[in-house]
């Protein structure tokens, strides 16, 4: 069995759809392809990237055994097991379990109104249930709480967490958590796409950034160069993807929110490099129109990801 | 076939357990009849108070089916259909209709950023795919946006939404959706317990009140004479349920979150009153301790729902 | 000495600038008379409406005498001291009472971290310095802190507050506060313009409307018709009034905030209404366009505060 | 004329008070120097950390006073002129260039509710009025608002602006503003007492930390580490700062808001060092108790600011 890798670049997969909102199997696997091939750590499926909120349960097990039948066993595949509270979150564990998941990685419940108290309860009875990794998922932006420091350390040393994902964009309390965990060999990822050399300097352990999608590569490199102690050699690297990333800004917002465009981004950049077939996102995100699809292709010849001649 | 009720109380019914988390069907049959004998209007299952966001999707169903099967078209029943975005929203509104539903129920899209440029798709979309009346569930507590009136209105005039239930506790807000619909017979309950009167005055055309599972009866009074116009009657009905809703807070706020003290009373208060068998509630909410349990029994007495000489 | 009243319509008023931004006295006079003609059972300066914020310690200092000066003891003056700390906020008070306040309105901390452990320091700390009656002014959008109920009402049991301004627009809150006074004879004030009725309804003694500057004779209609009981000639009130209120819309949300447009267009009615000379706002407020001061006349002839003919 | 330093340390100063709340003139002359003979670059007066927000302008006056007159133009001192909106900043900017200031430090309008489109019309009249360089001071947790990358990069291509302070927490920012401004030699200080590193490592010129009032040493060394690209040693003297830092959290969170307990403890800690006389903090904070404070003493051992003999 392929156990949680404690460090690396695990990329949250984009999840390719067709024009009818179908799972685009094909394009799918070239993307699984596109990211072994560039030589990522881990495949996190079903994350916020990969629009799990949108993906019907059938989806969501579909996704997973394309990806984990792809992978066959070369990397971990960590599937989010999204869902708003704790009972929810055990059948979502299940299923992910069932259709190949090798990690599970789960948020604070949300939706319903939950406060620290109820933390620790939640992700033990996760990890009673189904007997897998669990990485818990710190998102504040999505569940609306904060998983306290604390509490992260405890479940850590009780042995009902893993690891963590960090997508707070907070290194102060990635920080304490690292304070807290030290010399214990648990692993913190970072989320964030734009601070992954400082959050591996302060001692993360890994990354996921839904960028990595789109340049797989050059998060390998940059994760390389910082585990060689090259930080000047990591922060080009950063400093390029940092104005990679800059085409989730791609879409109108007066016409659309945030996650329309940087989802949309994402995939039209996947379709210009020939990784995916379509930009299609989910019910309800608006569409990318063809001149913010157009915007996208500067963005990659800048990172050197298309050439020139292209434009 | 049941329409939406244009009108009148409609609670959003609890989801009695046994100890071991199951769906306690002859409790949930008992409280069914307790809300009919009391005269409301419809119900509504599988809402916030009725522990949507922690019910599997098997529960769901089931709680649906028995509440169905007790009201057997006697006032519709309608469904909270919640989930994060459109597809999934749409695979419960599918459920919902299997199992009984009269009538839907859906928030905006949430735990994915979601944007109000995306509200009309989401609804449209849902509606679009099961034909039943829709009714837009505002509660920006849980979903951390606020539908604008402007939306509901325009969704209103299409035919998407057959009506709107208010949990967002402005007034202003709730004004402000009156004022676009005035005249066009669009039913707006709302969802405060404590402000039923005055959003009653405002011209809400009916009331889901969390509490009005304890003492329906009352709410039903309080309904009735507002409709009658005898605004003083049910201001003093108010204030004494706004006494009884005090019981939501006898849960120890060191020990866990404001929801677990709330639906802990809200189930320990129908235990008190004989309809249902336990006042367990779904993990990971802390249960109430002895000394909790036995703080909701005066607020009872207070009200005159239980005979001073049971304290 | 003139005493705090315990109820009534207390008009927080606007601040006339001359264009040059200096202290339009001529128009602040005029606006005196103008709401002491109505009725107006006291007069409150330099509060949010007032533009307090902007103003100079001169200025405020300016505002306060000219009101002073036209009252002449008929209503009592309320002055907001408006400061970010204790020893600030103590010497706004000295200042106040210098310059002719009867009454001192003071919030909680803000720009500092506050805590709610903090507040009765902060206001026994005040009242103990400079003896006026003190009304506590709960403001949560501009202080980023809410009252607690408890914290009042202890200091009204204290004999440190002697009031309170609401301002939150959180009718529960209110409810609270009233619980906690009710037969204390503690005035509680409502600054919502649009919930005035219902604010009185629920045990309110009084009105603090930023629009009772352009229609104060609506405030005290209604005002008066609650007092007799005749509660639906004052909702009828109500109703036309917040219609009128509207006319905070005017200025255009992607060239100012919606401060500028509301301040602006109330300025703007006094002129229209021959009030005032003219509707300048303080720096840096974005001023309204010529366009946009028109739109403020349709409001004011629908509220019938202008004959239709002048259109 | 001393002018903007574009680089280096420049504490926020704490302002020693006398247990009557009287300016502690001996021991902020003390602290001056302390900090001066560390070799910071400059000093900033009336900050956040020097309780701006309590002081009287009596009081903000002396403050600048003094530590101008021990200064005597050795480094430049900057003087945080806080007020609620642009006229009040105004005089607050007119008396710190009388009382000695050499550069300004403004922070966007607060209790008035602003609007971005507004911020370039405040900075813009308040460096109109005041002939005195002008920096941007971003703190969100104090105003409420944040100020856009591209607005304090179109003032500081005006001549506006000449530095921005950010203490916004947030590294992203950070980077934003700092990608605008490369190559314009606009200083872009942080005020992060824990990211201090990793902001010089992204581009940052200096650093305004308030931990530095107890330990100036540590980040002149930090900072001069990071200036030589030895960015271990930086790292390793943030690490030690990091856990010296955590002396915030002395204070009892039940009894007091995280702001009592953090400048408590800074002033605590300057008592422990013989640099102030007492602790004393402004009204209506909460005094630390003798526990708390004897808290203090072990982290400054474990900084090897006191022998450990003397515990």
């Amino acid at each position: 069995m392929t156990s949680l890798p404690t460090s690396g670049v695990i990329p949250p997969l984009c999840t390719p759809l067709t024009p009818e909102g179908e799972i685009d199997k094909v394009s799918l696997e070239r993307l699984t392809r596109h990211l072994l091939d560039a030589g990522v750590h881990g495949l996190f499926v079903t994350g916020s990237t990969g629009e799990v909120g949108y993906l019907t349960d059938l989806h969501r097990n579909r996704v997973l055994e394309i990806v984990a039948g792809v992978s066959a066993g070369q990397v971990p595949v960590l599937a989010g097991i999204i869902d708003t509270a704790t009972p929810r979150v055990i059948e979502q564990a299940r299923a992910a379990k069932a259709h190949g998941a090798d990690v599970l990685v789960a948020t604070a419940p949300f939706y319903v109104p939950t406060d620290p108290t109820e933390f620790r309860g939640h992700f033990r009875a996760i990890r009673a249930a189904v007997d897998l990794p669990l990485v818990a998922y710190d998102i504040p932006s999505s569940v609306h709480s904060k998983l306290p420091a604390e509490v992260i350390a405890d479940l850590a040393a009780e042995g009902v967490l893993d690891g963590l994902k960090d997508s707070s964009g907070d290194l102060n309390g990635l920080h304490s958590v690292l304070d807290l965990v030290r010399g214990t060999g648990f692993p913190v990822f970072s989320g964030s796409e734009t601070l992954a050399d400082v959050s591996l300097r302060c001692g993360a352990s890994g990354l996921v950034p839904g960028i990595g999608n789109v340049d797989p590569h050059g998060y390998v490199r940059l994760y390389n160069a910082a585990r060689r102690g090259e930080w000047d050699v990591a922060q080009r690297e950063q400093d390029r993807l940092r104005r990679l990333f800059k085409l989730v800004n791609v879409g109108d917002r007066a016409r659309m929110g945030g996650y329309s465009s940087a989802i949309g981004a994402f995939k039209e950049a996947l379709v210009a490099l020939g990784v995916i077939d379509n930009g299609t996102t989910s019910i309800p995100m608006i569409q990318l129109n063809s001149e913010e699809r157009a915007a996208v292709r500067p963005y990659l010849v800048e990172a050197a990801l298309l050439p020139n001649g292209e434009e």
